[in-house]
């Protein structure tokens, strides 16, 4: 692992997922660039002395053909070097998002992974939530007919919590500053959660966007709150909502999708569960790993590890996409996980998205 | 009345809520060109022959000066003349939303109105809920801070049961029928709610639009779901989703406000409460009628007739407008009810949805 | 009316619910043993002075012939006399529960109106509701099949808000008087609608129970929290809970009822809605006046005045029972409203609640 | 390990708790009697072949001195010989629930345990999640003021998805054989979780239990379903709700304690949340690692891994007793999971209302 140092957010969670299944451990690290923070977190977790490394080329170089892959979560822009090398490596990568700052980068990435058969995955979240997938099965057995309309949602209101009229804490000062995390704030950030979202459920594509952004937290120079309209293939329509500074939220992602038959909610909150509702009859609660998920959704039943009625959460779904990204790192084909293409066309996204926003909402293709 | 047989959803709404608080009665009516369905309602609502009407011109002619108030539940295209014809006789006037087909004719009534110093309501029943009024106070007390974002859904799904390929029934024709219902359907009959609403509860006016409407009913020629991007007074901003093919929606009136300071959420699901949250603290769940309510609230207090946990809902709600607006005839100042400015900005709100929807989503001015 | 005067909570929602659906109206009143009160009253409904009685005595000999019904609002210990005195005199009586103080009235009431042929209703509110006449319904056809238990609560908190070591207020000081309320107060005031409720949807009769009850508020006498084992006829069981005390409820009337095939959960709080889940499929969730509900519960479906997604409450749900209870006066056969034998058999449970309590806990005959 | 091959719940379960954090690996075990499935599940989990044991006995004498602990997932009749032995050989223990099948067997573990100053454990894994800690700090804190009443409910239905009538499979045989299993089903099985939750959240005891027992489903002969009323120390008082017959339901544990001043709701389905409500004052709901919450109670702070809004669950409430064992194990004072007291008492709980049912409901003395 490159970066993800006890402290941070992402970097346990990607250590409690990679263990949880029994798939894999955490044998090399280099988990910060602060000295003390890296040796601090190897020793926490057992890593070997020898396999502690105080940068990440290092790491690569004396890696290199030991370990089966290699968990990037480092700060925005350097993962396209970091992933580079080690792509060029012949190592598997699991590349925090945005996979990179550009899309050129991205376009990049997905490149050399594909002319090294390498796998190259990028840890969307909410697409490892075992209802997210029973979704996504649901609009491929053409339980919604045809798509027409998405709404998804990812609310936080963490900025208003934070004073950016002063200098801000390490954890903050690098994901608003434009060089470290990128020209986009909210959408880069959290947006793509949604961009993939749309993809992986309705298995249409994005075309084109119009959007409106906002800095509303005072001081703020980033982008903090975005609405954006969208165009998908095939004639369906959608609308994001995102935002950092919705005073009271913490996460709140939800979407809906509506098809001519049926529609569905899911919302993170009530994350066991999916509601579809029809025309005409009653609205249907499916809970996870219930006696029938496994005969609709057999990937939403492979990707749940306790009984219905016991929850699973964000640790769990995270699992998921390590579950799936180490199958094929054994060769399993199909493997139901986000790689990089979902990383780089959710950076297109981005891009179009700030485009329209600069252009007075005007539709702008993506990609 | 005029229009509102039994039969019809909104006629006999209107007749329970005048009825509700003991402050009206129908005594005269024309409740249908059809001569049958009008005696009928007339017979079953003990209505004197002798003030039963065949047309509503006769209505105004013969009880001028004998009826307090009249209440309009015509189809669109004819609110504008009876409207008007009425309050040229002096009387006071509940008018069906949209208040008219054209901005033009709601300006002609909304000066009339204040001309002849006449009472002229527009029943745009969700700020009838006592939870919406206090939503609004709150909001002016500055408990959420300076608003940023308004999020408003109106979703209904009711255009999944009709097929517009065959004939439609008399309750839909006119209502997809430009010449008599208008140049827009779902933002006409729905989104006029939403933006009355965003402007009740925040205080601020609809400046300009951005809009996607679509026609996704196969046979639809009119819009049936709209996106609409919307730029409020003071900086705020806002985004409306409405559907009538929101299949398996009913009547999903969801809203949103994210201040500095807090943020709200009603929805018409569980109407009889309103979520407040902070950056920092637990979420609060207000409850019609509690103790509390009257020292927030007091029109809120006032509209509420049972204790909180009996729940109120539709009907109630409709009465408080009725409620109020007797009260303005009566000469109280300060009534809380949406009047002729609420109808005829909501109309401008459509006309420029229209145009900017027409024009690849460009930003159009309202008003 | 008897008894009901404005301020009070139930006179208005009669009032209200009576004339909702126009079946009826208010033309005579006795509304106070308060002169000024009743004559307020009298004057704010528009009741003609010669018709407005300064005791029930005088109302009902006057009025005897020329009144279809007479409603009865007062006090607990006056119920009796009152119901009595109009149906000898050969009026409908709509009386509030509890019907009497002990059963032996109870029984005396209902073989007065079975040999009069007259109408005596009871009107607990919440058989009024349209899902809890569909879960009714439901279990009716079959659809959990065999009953087996049910669990029913009716949690309030208002004994947290009144301090009982102080003289009470009029409106509570009757309801803790023994003499005037009964023996008992949180299982006749409240329970009883949940063991009507249960005996309602199940169509099983209360045969034993076994009771714990408490007098948590401090000062008071009374029991005001009650825990009660229920066993039916047929081999099914229930639980009761039910409370004064239950610090921050309003009224949280919530049931459910599990049978073999399936169970159903109906709550006030989303009085609106009902679900239904079976051991092995998804969780249905019905909506009052929904497509499907005519064909299930041709009477859920009568008793809905407005379109699903519009939400209607407790004053509609009142007016439901006045609408089959007019609809039996006028000769209808099979109408849906609660009767003698609900207002006697719940008191002889509130009886049987007290004997089992006072013998530390033992079954005691219900009946 | 002993018992919990791949294949069982509860066995996986442990493991993923174990490793969450990082402070324990399995590195022994005798998984099952099975040979097949003891040695698959070993291979599955990188277990040595030679800390691989074909029974129980051979894994205590072996490892003696070499492990940390010995987590025992067997059926329930060889808890308490396994646990003796390994206690007696020094070993540090968690054992499932319930400890043993009688209450003298868990009063001896306890005894050992304590002589031999060694952790004993006993996971019950809902005190683990963080909000119930947070409920249980609450009530510490005096917010809830003395405690009246709780209503604790468990209830699955998942007998309705077996054919008693006909041999069980294995998973089942077990648990509904009373040699096995012990003398009651529901209760010892699932009741045993809400006595220790009543006893952890209030730090009140369980003193006398009235309860009425059933057997339900078809050809079962333990008993399914339970209601239990009981008395707790300090005067308050509870009612226990269970069934395995509450057809639909998959793991309800839903638990309400209301005390003179506040009553608080918390249900496993919205587990990450905690509702709190007064008499006069709006419901606050408590979200898990919100800023507030380590104010309030650090032991839920500290039991949470991840951001408010982003969900923890079954495993992670899991891992909480893991977590707070393992310190305990290291010497830590006041770690938080439950003991052999807690096992002990809950098994005297299930004797007290086996006696009570036996004995038409009278009141018996719990321990």
């Amino acid at each position: 692992m490159v970066g993800g140092a006890n402290g941070s957010f992402i970097g346990p969670v990607h250590r409690m997922a990679i263990r949880m299944d029994n798939l894999a451990d955490i044998v090399a690290g280099n988990f910060s660039r602060d000295g003390k923070s890296n040796f601090a977190t190897a020793e926490e977790l057992g890593i070997d002395a020898s396999r502690t490394y105080t940068d990440w080329r290092s790491l690569i170089a004396a890696e290199k053909g030991r370990i089966d892959f290699l968990s990037v979560c480092t700060p925005n822009d350097s993962h396209y070097l970091i992933a580079k090398t080690a792509l060029e490596a012949g190592i598997n990568v699991m590349c925090e998002k945005p996979l990179s700052i550009t899309s050129q980068e991205a376009l990049d990435l997905e490149r050399i992974a594909r002319r090294k058969r390498l796998v190259l995955g990028v840890p969307f979240t909410y697409s490892g939530y075992p209802m997210v997938k029973l979704a996504r099965d649901l609009v491929k057995k053409g339980e919604l007919g045809r798509i027409c309309k998405v709404v998804i949602e990812y609310q936080q209101g963490s900025f208003r919590k934070i004073d950016f009229t002063k200098p801000l804490d390490k954890r903050n000062a690098w994901k608003m500053d434009p060089k470290r995390s990128g020209r986009s704030c909210v959408v880069a950030d959290i947006g793509v959660h949604g961009a993939h979202l749309i993809e992986y459920i309705t298995g249409l594509e994005i075309k084109r966007v119009s959007a409106d952004l906002s800095s509303f937290a005072p001081g703020n120079r980033l982008d903090d709150d975005a609405s954006i309209l969208i165009r998908l293939s095939k004639g369906a329509k959608a609308v994001m909502i995102t935002s950092k500074v919705a005073t009271g939220e913490e996460n709140g992602i939800r979407l809906r999708v509506y098809g001519e038959k049926a529609s569905l909610v899911w919302k993170v909150e009530e994350g066991n569960y999916l509601r579809v509702k029809t025309a005409t009859g009653t609205e249907h609660v499916y809970k996870r790993n219930a006696p029938y998920i496994g005969g609709i959704s057999p990937v939403s039943k492979r990707c749940s590890r306790i009984p219905a009625g016991h929850h699973e959460g964000f640790i769990e779904a995270f699992a998921n996409h390590y579950h799936e990204f180490c199958a094929a790192i054994n060769g399993k084909k199909g493997c139901d996980f986000p790689q990089a293409r979902d990383g780089r066309h959710t950076i297109q996204f981005v891009d179009a998205v700030l485009e329209s926003n600069n252009s007075d909402a005007k539709w702008v293709e993506v990609g």
